[in-house]
């Protein structure tokens, strides 16, 4: 998978500047999930987002402008191979029906929103070694029926 | 996709006996989402859970051992098309690369286990419509060098 | 594709009958592409749409029973090979890019809801040849920033 | 998906001018999605069309040479990531069969037509959020006997 | 590929009654390649066309109402690799940009009908090899501006 | 799907001179189908043919030399998402196998040559709508038993 | 990859009569590795053949009339997964082109036919390991101009 | 599929030199079909073999060397659209089972290798049309038990 | 991916004997890892090898021929679900290109056979956690040249 | 397959400098084969062993900071066609269900981690013909209930 140019430029000042996901967080009022979406071309910044990022970054007026985009979304293969990606599409291989007996369960026939949605990782230390805390929370969309 | 008869017979068990997952949670001191995957044979049970669970299902012996069996895993095809499976993989698509980034930044070269690994799934209720949980927890793997 | 063995007695029965989808929408009061949709098990009913439903077409209580279950959803191969849906997916190869772009223009970022969606079916008379008339309306759904 | 140089060039004037589809559908008389079409190169502007098209955007006789040709089309991966785009794919997995059992049901053994055909999106606004309205009307052909 | 029930019971049928498709072209005016069409139900006969043609192959009732069903279409492989029809498969490969050209350079923008369409197959004696000849003929259709 | 350099040389060459594949047929006596076959670098030429070719579009001696070169064929993606050439896959798709009886029919076990083959394209004029005709003939080819 | 049950009939009785694919080629006059691509319905015997071939196996009628119907032909996997069959799929990836550079040099442009086709194969005793030789002999078809 | 750069160069050598496959065989004693691989970076040259080719062909010693380096194999397409190299696809499919089981009844379970394995291809000039001849040997390998 | 009848017969007696694959290699002198291949049939037993083995297991002379037979061999999905099995996809994927490295550097232009190949499986016990100890042992073999 | 640019630097500056993998292990004390992993940008170095690396390679400070980057894994296309790499992904196809059945037997329902894994390649001199030795040992995962 080709990481596109403007990520690299993105993920290079960020770098150079020696700022992590979470310092930007404190910058722009973003969960740093939702920052390295932006980063990636996931998501697209307000003007006053890109611009205090870019002055973070040290990057000009053209990245600030790119950031405002709409962008066309989804950026792994098919079946992704790198090997932290894939535990998240083995997830859903393995636990998927189970999850979706239980939120049916729970809710009625209907899905959890991936657009009203939001994503935040956690480190939970532990002794026996430390944990990956993943937290997702979807709006509940029943089917409408017509 | 078709729902293997052990599968049937299990959900047509609970249904008929009106228990949610989170009844057969209280019984055999599992979580719903664990019990869900037992269903569906993406998980094993240790004798006495088997056996718990049957009989509070009113299911016999065969159907008990069945399910200590150590199954092959996955059950979606290669891109799911249930629309509440699929949000899962649009996440993976989407949020992917950047679920990366932030996890290499919090714990360095690794991954997040999807065996020494739980999933629970809570409801959040809110006026503007209630949201669905997911929370996952992993072991972080860290790369290791030879 | 193999159309499932609840599918066939739905469509035995209602020609057997010699009601239309319209007809049924009279009685059930839901809209013909719902129960078309219904019939091939990719919604579910509630229990009183499902005892009318089968009522009508003489059916009895063990299919009513089961299409208030909620099915998995999805029933194409990945690139259809039926003449008539593939139209649905050549209209997304060609025009999907342009409806992203009008939508966003429109809306902003975001996603027309499939949930939260109905979508019906019209005949309209034509001298040069009747056109089919499809009403789709899907909730929009902005991105959340988080 | 890559954008190719033309679509880009197309859409950084229109945007530096300030202009929307909207816009563009009030001068050259053609409606914004077949305009956005004409931007991605899944259709062909007449000579006049091209012109006035070009003109409105300040863009060269290049490219209005380019607008004349006939495109080869379809612009998307074979099951498309963006969620925007695949939420169509989504309505022809869920909805395909229903929707050829009423086409069926109205017209007889047929299509409709994705080339004699038009697609119109409009905003509806709606207190519990906006809908998107998309409108699709395609000539029914018949299957010819022969 | 399986082929279906019914597909295999009138090709029995036709076997056993010694009647080759021309023979069934002259019982009910239809020509060989579209009855063909309809015994691999890619096409639906009228009633009077469905009862001709089960009469002349001894075949009952419940077959006629089967072949005026309105049928799923396509029934190949998404490559097919029995080599008669792989070689459509080769000239679409080889041959479709050209088609297209010529096409377009004599119509202008738009598509030939796979719907208002009619194939022949006629054999051409040749004292150097008989040759196969293949006859499509379909509707132009041109791009509908909007 | 992109075109190859010397492709979009020789049709930007014809475009410039004002003349048809059906002008070139004139010139070098070959079908325009052909020509357009060799334009797409899926056919070789003699050094006659390529010489007056290239003599005809004002093309130098490096074009003519890559024309008489044996190319690797095939230009399309696995299923071709332009509508033009899908259609021809539909046709392989839905017709394929009663084609398949059809010839079987006439000549016995074996198949029609995509090489010792010919394909010619005609405009039927007709009042309800032109029609466009596609000629193909191939050669039988009997299996050889060994 | 399932093994049809004709097929399956054909190889019980042959072990169970003791004979081989060389004893068979006695018989009936025919190539062993034919008669094997006959037991797996990949060719078309003539009634003579038939009769011979289930004579000496001990077989009905009825599996005498099936040898004699034209096959619907190929009966792998796209890239198959047993060894054997694999590494000729090996053989096409690595050795392809180079096959298709030295037949042009030797033929002109054109292929190797698989339908006027042989293909035997002998075992060559060597005593570094015996050695397994596939002699394939296919008419030069060269493409036709047209 | 693109030709890598390197066989271009070897390629375009040899034309200008108008030098066959057939004369490098004579220079290096090495098989043309061998020599062909060899251009194709399929196969690796000994410093000998790789200067007195370069030295034929009027290239320089970095062409040699790089003849000289392991490549990574396998140059085609999953399913190979071109003609040529198609037939050996389709020679795998139709008769891959039927060459299994001859190779088996000759040898017992194992596979030809396609590693200590030769090809040649040779004309057999024949009054109804030559014939292309390959002979495959490779080394039977037996399953080892352990 | 469904386990065949036989292999199920086989596990099924194994368990009710209450032997584990250790205890079988002690009966037929032959690795636990090339008996659990021989029962998912990727492996052909000698007639006393079948003899012993389903005399230990209590199964018939049915059971004891089949086991005799070459199978066709492979039995996963293209990218397989199961995570235990997908870890060695995995291992190919992201230490495939270093492995081929390290190999031709030690061995030169070859592979390491699968076919004249064994394969061991050890529990090394560990205080931070028992590991999984793979030794592969494959005959090298350099490619011939010709 | 491509090999990325820094790859290609490092493999051309190992080669000038005439140093094997292992002569690299001893210079930077981790395994050959993590070192050819971490050519191909399959593992990530530490800072000293990024230095040490470049120093005996003679690269300068911008390679010894990518190879502290953590890369995005997985370099092989879905099934390799590379014969080297192609035996492992064979061996996984075959004997995938035996591992994991033995796995299963020795240690319980769980995988073989392939991040707290090491793997290292031998030769073994056999006179019958070398042997490739492949040790892999990754620490068992047992599942986690929750």
């Amino acid at each position: 998978m080709s990481i596109s140019e403007i990520t690299q430029q993105l993920l290079a000042a960020k770098q150079s500047k020696g700022l992590s996901f979470a310092d930007l967080e404190q910058i722009i009022h973003r969960d740093e999930v939702w920052i390295a979406a932006l980063f990636y071309r996931q998501a697209s910044a307000s003007e006053e987002e890109a611009q205090k990022l870019t002055q973070a970054l040290g990057l000009g007026k053209e990245i600030a402008e790119k950031l405002t985009e709409y962008p066309v979304k989804g950026n792994s293969s098919i079946v992704p191979t790198d090997p932290l990606i894939y535990r998240f599409y083995e997830i859903m291989q393995v636990y998927g029906m189970p999850i979706k007996e239980v939120i049916q369960e729970k809710f009625g026939d209907g899905i959890m929103s991936a657009i009203d949605f939001t994503l935040d990782i956690e480190k939970e230390e532990d002794p026996k070694g430390d944990r990956v805390k993943v937290i997702m929370s979807g709006k509940f969309l029943p089917y409408k029926k017509w």
